[in-house]
């Protein structure tokens, strides 16, 4: 957390289902929380919703937050409800411009904890350049909820030359990842309830709308396709595209870039790395002419100095995908079937 | 409910944090219910956003739904939540057209139940003519949730001629109600559990931005704020708006529309009804030379029929609201000070 946003005196230490009423306590909470500290004009108004000019076209998105716990190593459910939405958005080849922000939120949460998980919110929006134009707060009782829940929806403008398209898949087709995998994953497992370990992993949570503005500026109409593999990870991922696309992937094991201690962790735990959950990186899926081009430029980025073509896209087997292990065998990777751990954004 | 909208057949009857994994659980169910239900050529290519063209002035509203029960006389946490979102829009003078849909589920929540929520959210969009265009579906562990809650985020486009300020309000700006009043909040009293009373009253929830636009089209330029009184009801919107424009209200008690029974229920509770939340009505503050013709237009509507001017605006008594009651008297009417009934929205 950069931003030093000292708590503002308020006379109540929790939150209170008076809070949620819509009445004096909930104006009371907000003018010292949400209000002073997003203030910009659109919201200012505190109107039932924010006004403002769009043109062309647009990309719209939505995600609720329910990550258990609130705070994690390498963040908080504030900071991931922007990015998630923010990389949502620069999946579909948009910018990210306007947020909305609800929150629900536990009876006898902390006020304390609300203002870091706000300010979370807030480094968070400025890192991504995205402005909390409108929100909304309830309220509800102790044991029905989980502390809190945050649901961010984005808009942003598609760029000029973006063309993210499933249907637009040929053979051969080349598949990088962004960074390494199964970090988020791992470092929540580190701090779940019955399942702690030593480690030092922090979430990779991050925006990657930066990056993948400046990928699209160079290489946009070789872009076929952008996903963050998020819940579910990268096989999970990987198999939708195959079903939607109808063309099987060939993965190499060997390519995969992971973190040391992650791979040790994903061992020792008996995980595939392929299925945990990432939430700092992205697969773009590119025309193998600019693959090398595309790589480049996502390793000149801080975000995406672990990059690596990690397969590629073939009609040989539609719809399943397959990894190609390091010791040269081959085995199907099929989608999550159930649930690895369940809350993980 | 009057589509008629029959269960899928599925393998479950309950949903699982599996549900919620993003892997095969999670598609199959989406497939089996939101896909099959809400097909649309923007969600049907099930990337992590929706596209589409937009040009001007456009509105942006979230609100996440978290009434308790989540069905009751009158409706469901989705037509609700549908309505709701599709009100807000037009209380910035806007058309409703693209929404998203995020469901936080708690695990165990029936599969018939979910069904008839979502064909509710259906039905309620396909009145305001809304398309739901995006979502997410998230599941969350029995005991930290309660069964259903769901965030609704719209985009609408404005009315041309739309100039919803409270800063434009003048001395003698007239209030306007839709309908009757306190419907919904009683509604949601008789069956909430240690409270339930015999009764008929239904939930007025529905959406108004037919009404609203009709109302644009006439008197556009002499319209200066609409807004609906949810949580907090007609009395605490008016002291937001007495607060942000400057000016005080007079209120005519005999005035205020209000179905019998309702007011009996009140009068039976020891509560006010000017402070018990609605659904269905909005609140329209026109200059006073098209007050005549702005209350025919609305009462011209089904929606509208009960509508009645309740009073108007002073600058005599600058951000304070006084009611005028029945035998005479006068009082001060305040911001709803803590909470009258938790989650009725």
């Amino acid at each position: 957390m950069q931003l030093n946003c000292p708590m503002p005196e308020v006379d109540f230490n929790v939150i209170t289902l008076g809070h949620g009423s819509g009445g004096l306590l909930t104006n009371r909470l907000l003018d010292k929380s949400v209000f002073s500290l997003f203030k910009n004009e659109m919201l200012d108004p505190r109107h039932d919703g924010a006004i403002f000019n769009l043109k062309g076209r647009t990309a719209f998105t939505t995600d609720s937050f329910v990550i258990s716990p609130i705070f994690f190593p390498g963040g908080n459910i504030g900071e991931l409800a922007v990015n998630g939405t923010v990389n949502d958005l620069a999946m579909c080849g948009a910018s990210a411009q306007y947020m909305s922000l609800s929150l629900i939120i536990e009876e006898g949460m902390r006020m304390d904890e609300l203002w870091e998980v706000l300010v979370g919110v807030k480094s968070a929006a400025d890192k991504a350049g995205i402005v909390i134009v409108t929100g909304d707060t309830k309220v509800v009782d102790k044991g029905k909820g989980d502390i809190i829940f945050i649901n961010t929806t984005g808009i942003g403008e598609l760029h000029p030359h973006a063309d993210i398209d499933a249907q637009r898949m040929h053979d051969g087709d080349v598949i990088i990842v962004s960074g390494e995998i199964a970090t988020h994953g791992i470092s929540i497992m580190s701090v779940r309830e019955g399942l702690e370990f030593e480690t030092d992993i922090e979430s990779d949570t991050r925006p990657l709308n930066h990056l993948v503005q400046k990928l699209l500026d160079e290489v946009a109409e070789d872009v076929v396709l952008l996903r963050d593999p998020t819940r579910g990870g990268v096989a999970t991922v990987l198999n939708e595209i195959a079903r939607q696309s109808g063309f099987g992937v060939m993965l190499e094991e060997k390519q995969l870039p992971i973190d040391e201690r992650v791979d040790s962790a994903c061992e020792m735990l008996g995980l595939d790395p392929l299925y945990v959950a990432n939430e700092g990186i992205f697969m773009a899926i590119v025309r193998s002419t600019s693959a090398g081009k595309a790589l480049e430029i996502i390793k000149g980025a801080t975000e995406g100095e672990q990059a690596a073509i990690i397969g590629s896209f073939t009609s040989d087997h539609p719809g399943k995908v397959i990894l190609k292990s390091r010791i040269g065998g081959r085995r199907m990777v099929n989608m999550l079937p159930g649930e690895q751990l369940p809350r993980i954004c």
